[in-house]
C-alpha cells in the first residue's frame, strides 16, 4: 500500500479485500487446483462469489446508481493489486478481464436494450463476456490492418472473419467483435465493434489455444474463433459506426492500469513468497537462505523496483483521473513495458530463491512465471510502447518520426 | 558447428545427424505433440528409434566393444547440441538424461550380473531408468546433507527415505538410489550409489510433481517418491561403498557439458525461429520484423552470445578430455550458469520476436520457455557455481573462503 | 517536476530557479570551463552568487530565522534537482554538499560561539567548510572502524589521524572531523565529532587526490588529510562526545536525498541533451538519430526510469519529513543504489547517443560520466544498502541477519 | 592464455614478453604516471622501447624481411592481449595504434619513396603517424559521407578539410587523411588515402580535444585538425585512386582484432587488480571483501565473460587468417560490439570491489574506466555492428535488409 495514494473511500476498504483473499482464496491455491484446468476449482470460486457479495463487497468498481463505490481509477488500481495476489482474486471479485473492460464501455456507449440483456447479468456475474479483436494473420502492434469484415445486409450485419486470442470465449455469453464496417474510411475509422451472441449460428470456437503447454478452459482460456456469415441485427451495434478504434483506445488506457496494477499485486505476492522461504529454508546448519548475499540481493533490488513501479502506476492512474487517459498517452506507455518487465524480473528472483520448488506447482510462481510472460507482448509489446512513448517525447523537442521506422 | 573442434569422426555425422532430426523430428513438432502428455507422441517416437537403428545412428556415445564410435565428450558434445536441436532428438537416439548419466555410470563402476541385466537393455532402448538423489527436506546445493538410509540386513540393504526429481521414474526399470550407508564416515563419504529395480515393494512413485502446470508422464516427468523399507541385495551396490558422492561428482562433470550443449541446441534452434519469422512477419505493408533496430538487436546479441557459450563449452570438453573433470572444476562451473542463462535470454528474445504467436505451442518456443527455466536451478544454481567459481580463482589468490559465506 | 509533490512554496520558485539556472548557468558550460580546474571557473561563480543574492534566491534551504524559506526536504529535493541540472548550480546557489550538510548539522548543534565564528560565514558564502570521516584503513562500510583518536588534553582535544576523500578541503576554512574520543565505549558510541579549523598547527592536507585523471582544486577536490598533534579547544566539539556516529546518521538521511535529487538533475540533463541531439544530428541524408529504433529505446528506457526514481525519491523524502528518517531507513538505502544507478545508466545512454562528441568536453557527459561514478561507492556502496534493506525487510519476516555475513 | 590457440612460434614468446611487462612496465603505473600527461612518461618510455630491442622483442608484428616474426593475426593478438595489460605496453612495442594500422598499410599499398622516408622510421619507431579520418560534421557510422576534399592541381593534390579524432596527431610526422578525390564515382569509390607530412603548410592541429576532463599531448591526444589549401604531390597517394575504402575496410578488419584483444588484456588485468584487492581488503575483523557473495558474483562473471570473449576474438582472427576478413565480416561485427561491453562491466566491476580507492589514480582502473568508454563508439559504435551483424544473417534467410532502416 502507498500511503501517498490512499483516499479516504478506500482506507478502511483495502485491509478488508486483502482480510479475504488472504483468508478464503490463498487457502484455494492448492497443487491440485493450480494444475488441474480452470473448471476443476470454478465451482469453488462460485461459491466465493457469493460471499463477496454477502461481504458488500461486490460491484466495487461499478458506477454508485450501480450499486458500486464510484471509485477512481487511482481507487480501484489499488484494490486491482490486492485482488492480483492471487489467480482467483479478480474472477471472484468480478473485476477479471476482459468482463470489466467489457462492462465499462457497455456502460458508456451500448444502447440500452444490450445493457438490459447483456450488461445486467455481467455485472450480476451470471454470465461471462469476451472481446474480440485480434487476428493472427495481422501484427497485433497495428491495429488499423484488419480483415474481419461486417457487411450490412438489411436490418443486420453478416460477419466474417478469423481471430485469436478472444480470451475467456470458451463458456462465454457474447463477444464483443471488432470488424470493418466502413472499409472506405480513413483507416482508424473503418472499423466498428459489435456484439455478437456466442450462440449464433457461424459463430466458431475453433479451440483454445494451447499457451505453455495448456489449452486452458473456461475463463481461463484464449480461443481462436472463426465467424462464417455471423449474422446479428445492426443494432448490436457498440457506439457509432466506425467508432471501434477509438472505443479500443478508450478501453485500453483505464486497461493498461488494470493490467499494470494486476502485475504489481503479482510481484507483490512474489516478493512475499520469496522472503518467507529465505527466512526459511536452511542452506546448511543454521544457515538460512536469507543470510546469503545473493539472495538479499534478490530482495532489495525487487523492493525497490516493485515500489518505484506502483508509484509510476498510481500517478499515472491519477493523472487519468485528472486529465484523461488521451492527455497522458505517454505516460501509460511508460507503466505498460516498465511494470510488466519489474514483475517478470521479480517472478524470476523468486523461482531463484525456491530452487527446484520454485519450478513446481506446490508453489504459485511457475503458474505466474509461465502465464504473465504474455505481459510483455500483449496490449502492445515492449518494443511498441517503447517506440511511441519516444516519439511522445522527441514530438516535443521538434521532431515528428515517421511511423514505423 | 565450431570448425575449430571438428575432428574427422563427426564431420561426416554431424550433417547426418542434422539431416535426421530435421527431416524425422522436426515433423513431429506439432501443436499436438507439444500439449499432450509425453505417453502421447512416445509410440512413434518408438519408430523413430527403429530408424535411427536401420541408419546405423544408434549407441554413437558408446564405446567402440558396445558398438559406439568411442567418442570423446568434446566430440559427442557436438552431437548432443545438434540432437537438443528438437524436444525429441535425444530420446530418439537414446541418448537422454538420466539414462545416458546411468549408461556411463554403470559401464564403469557396475557389477557384470547388474551390466548384463540391466546395462544391455539400456543400451538397446528396451528400458529406462532413473536417478534418485535430491531430497525436498534438504538444499541441492549441498549435497552432503541427506536423509535417506540404507541399512545392511543380512545379504541386503534396506533403504528408507523420501526423494523428488527422480526425473523419468515413472515407467522406469530401474533407480539408482543414493543412500548413506555409512553414517559415521566424513560427510563425503558416507553415501552409496544402489540400483533398486522399481517393482521392488516398498518403492513408491507418490506422484509426477506438477511442474509449470504440467505433471508430465513417462519419460517427461519429475517424480516424487518414497523408499520405505525397499529391500535389494548388496549386489546391487554400484562402485564401492561410501563412494556415493564421488561417482555422483564423477557423473557430473561430464554432465555438465551433456547439458550445456544441449541448452546451446535449443538456444541455436530458437534463434532460428526468430530469424525465419523475422524475415517473414509482415509488421506493416512491405515491412518485415527484421528490418526493425529492436529486432536486429535481439538477433546481433543472440548470435554474439551462442557462439561465445559454444566456444566456452566445447574448450572445457576438451580440456575435460585431456586432462580429467577434476583438473577444469573451475571450467564447468563456468560453463553451467554461462550457458543456461545464454539460453534463457535467447529463448526469451525469439519468444518476444514472435509476439503472441510466441507463447502458443504452435511453435517450440513457449515448451522451452517453461520447461528450461529449471537449467539455472538443477545441477547446481546459478548461485552456487559462481560461488564455487569465485572460490576456486580466489585459492589461487591465496585466499581460502570458508565454504557456505 | 512532478505535479504529486508540488506545494504553494515552490510552484513559483522552480520555474523562477530553472530560469535563472538556464540563462545564467548553463551559458558557463563551455568547453574550457569543463576542462580547466575549478579554480578556473569560480571567480566567475561568485559572481552569480551575488545575483542570486540580488534575485532573493540565497539561502532557501535555510530556516526561516536565517532569511530561509523553512522548506521542507521534500521541497528542498525538488529545488536541488534544478540546481543539478549543471555542474554549476548547487555551488553557485550556496547548497553544495559539504557545506550544506555542515549548515545543517551546526544549526543543530554546534555551539553558540562556533556558530556566530563559523556557520554565519558559511551561510554567507564566505567561508567553506569540509567534513573529515572516511580512512584509507578502514572500509567505509563499517563506520565503527577507525583510526583517528582525539585524547583529551587540558581542556583541548589533541588529534590524529589519517583520513581521504575530505572533500573539498581545500581551501576551506575549517574541517568537522570524525574522532574516536571514547575508545572504551561501545563501538557506536565512540567518536565525537569536532571543528577543527584547517590552519591549526598539525592539519595537513598531503594532497588532492587524483580522480579520474584530475586532482581538481578548491571545492571541486577530494584531500588526502594527516593530522598530527592537531590541538583543538574541548569547546569545539559538535553535539555531545560519542555521538559523532549518530549525527553521522542523522546527517546521512536528509544527505541522501540531497544525493538522490542530484543524481535525478543530473540524469534529467543528460536526457534533455540525449533528446536534443537526437532529433538533429543526420545519420544519413534526411534521417536523424532520433528516428533509429536503438535511440528510440534509449530514450523510452531513460524516461521510465528517471520518473520512476523521482517518485521514489520524494516520497522518502516526504516520509522522513512526516515520520523521522530514523523510521524510513530502508527506504533511504532504497533510494540511494536505485537512483544512482538509474542515474549511470542514463548518462551511459546519452553519451552512447552522442557518438565520439559525448567523450569529449565540448558537451557536458563525459564529466558526470568520469566524477558520477562514485554515486554507487560514497555514502554506502550498492552492495551495502542492499544488504541494509534486506536486512531490514528480512527482520519483518522474523529474521534477524547476523550483520556482516 | 588460451591453450587452443597457442602456436610454437608464440608459446617460448608469451611469457618472455609478459615477464617483461610485469617487470619493466608494472612499476611505472604511480599515481603521478597515471595523473599527468602523456609526455611527462615518454622520455622513460622511450628508454624501454631501447630495452625492448635489446631484449630482441621489437617489431615482432612485422614481416620476416622486416626482421618480424611474420605472425599471424591469431599469434600477434595473443601479444597484444598481453601488451594491453598495462596502458604503456602497446607504445613501448611500437604496435600502438594508430601507427600498427599505418604501418601494416603502408608495407601492402605505398609507393617505395614513401616507404623508405616514412615507413622506415615509422617501423623504427623514430617518428610517429595519425590516420585522419572522422569529420565532426558528418555520423561516423556511415563513411561515405565526407567533406574533405583533394582536388588535383598540376601533379599535386590540394586539400581542404575538417576532421576530428585524428588521433596522435601531436608530435605526429605524418598523417595518412581520407579525402574525396573522385567526387562523381560512386559513394564508395570517391575517397583516396593520402600522406601528408604534418609540417606541410595548412595542416592545423586545432586542439587535443579534451576528452572526459583532459586534452592530452603527445600520441595519447586525439587532435581536430583542418587543412586549409594543404599541397602534396599525387605521388603521396596510397594505393590507387578511390580505394580509400576499399583500403580502411582492409585495415579495419585486423584492426579490430586488434582492439578486441586490447579490450581483452585490459579485462584481464582489471579482473587480476579485482582479485587481489578481495583477498586483501579487511571488510570487518578478519573477514575480506572475497569472502562476500556481490563481490564472488563480481568474480565469477568477469572470469566466464572475459574467457568467452578472448574464445570469440581468436577464432574470428584464426577465421581471417584463413579465409580472410572479407569472408568473416560479420564475425568481426560480433567480436567488436562483445568484447567493449564485457570489457567495461568488468571495468566497472573491479571499481565497485575497490570502493573510493577505485575512483583514484592511486590504481589503473578509473584511467581505463574513462578512457576506454569510447570503445563501445569508436571504429563503429555497438548499434552500428549490432545492424550490420543482424543484416548478414537476414541475408542467409533470404531478407535484404535495406539500409538504415
Amino acid at each position: 500500500m502507498e500511503r501517498l495514494f490512499i483516499t479516504e473511500k478506500i482506507s478502511t476498504l483495502l485491509p478488508k479485500i486483502k482480510e479475504f483473499v488472504v483468508n478464503e482464496l490463498y487457502p484455494l491455491e492448492t497443487t491440485e487446483n493450480l494444475t488441474h484446468h480452470f473448471s476443476y476449482i470454478e465451482p469453488v470460486l462460485q461459491q466465493k462469489r457469493a460471499l463477496v457479495k454477502k461481504a458488500g463487497l461486490w460491484g466495487l468498481h461499478l458506477p454508485e446508481k450501480e450499486g458500486g463505490l464510484e471509485l477512481s481509477l487511482c481507487e480501484f488500481g489499488q484494490i486491482s493489486e490486492i485482488l492480483a495476489m492471487t489467480p482467483f482474486g479478480h474472477f471472484v471479485f468480478n473485476t477479471q478481464a476482459p468482463d470489466i473492460g467489457n462492462t465499462e464501455l457497455m456502460h458508456k456507449y451500448a444502447p440500452k436494450h444490450l445493457k438490459d440483456q447483456y450488461l445486467k447479468p455481467l455485472m450480476d456475474g451470471a454470465i461471462r463476456s469476451c472481446f474480440s479483436m485480434t487476428e493472427p494473420e495481422f501484427a497485433g502492434s497495428n491495429p488499423t490492418r484488419m480483415g474481419t469484415m461486417a457487411i450490412k445486409d438489411g436490418d443486420d450485419y453478416v460477419i466474417n472473419g478469423h481471430k485469436w486470442f478472444t480470451s475467456s470465449a470458451d463458456g462465454a455469453a457474447f463477444a464483443i467483435v471488432m470488424a470493418v464496417t466502413n472499409p472506405d474510411a480513413a483507416p482508424h475509422k473503418r472499423a466498428s465493434q459489435i456484439l455478437v451472441p456466442t450462440d449464433t449460428p457461424g459463430f466458431k470456437l475453433v479451440r483454445n489455444i494451447p499457451i505453455m503447454g495448456h489449452a486452458g478452459d473456461s475463463w481461463a482460456s484464449h480461443a481462436e474463433v472463426t465467424y462464417e456469415n455471423v449474422r446479428v441485427p445492426q443494432a448490436n451495434l457498440i457506439g457509432v459506426e466506425g467508432a471501434g478504434f477509438l472505443l479500443a483506445q478508450e478501453r485500453l488506457g483505464p486497461g493498461r492500469i488494470h493490467h499494470c496494477m494486476r502485475f504489481i499485486g503479482i510481484a507483490e505476492r512474489s516478493f512475499e513468497l520469496m522472503c518467507r522461504y529465505a527466512v526459511s529454508r536452511e542452506m546448511e546448519e543454521g544457515v538460512v537462505l536469507g543470510e546469503k548475499q545473493f539472495i538479499q540481493g534478490f530482495i532489495a533490488e525487487s523492493r525497490a523496483e516493485i515500489d518505484a513501479a506502483r508509484l509510476l502506476v498510481l500517478r499515472t492512474a491519477k493523472n487519468i483521473d485528472e486529465q484523461g487517459a488521451a492527455n497522458v498517452r505517454d505516460e501509460i506507455s511508460m507503466i505498460k513495458f516498465f511494470t510488466a518487465n519489474m514483475m517478470l524480473r521479480v517472478i524470476d528472483r523468486a523461482i531463484q530463491t525456491h530452487g527446484a520448488l520454485g519450478m513446481t506447482n506446490d508453489i504459485l510462481l511457475s503458474h505466474w512465471y509461465s502465464h504473465e510472460r504474455a505481459a510483455r507482448i500483449y496490449d502492445g509489446a515492449d518494443e511498441v510502447h517503447k517506440t511511441a512513448l519516444a516519439r511522445g517525447i522527441l514530438k516535443d523537442y521538434g521532431l515528428d518520426v515517421r511511423k514505423g521506422k
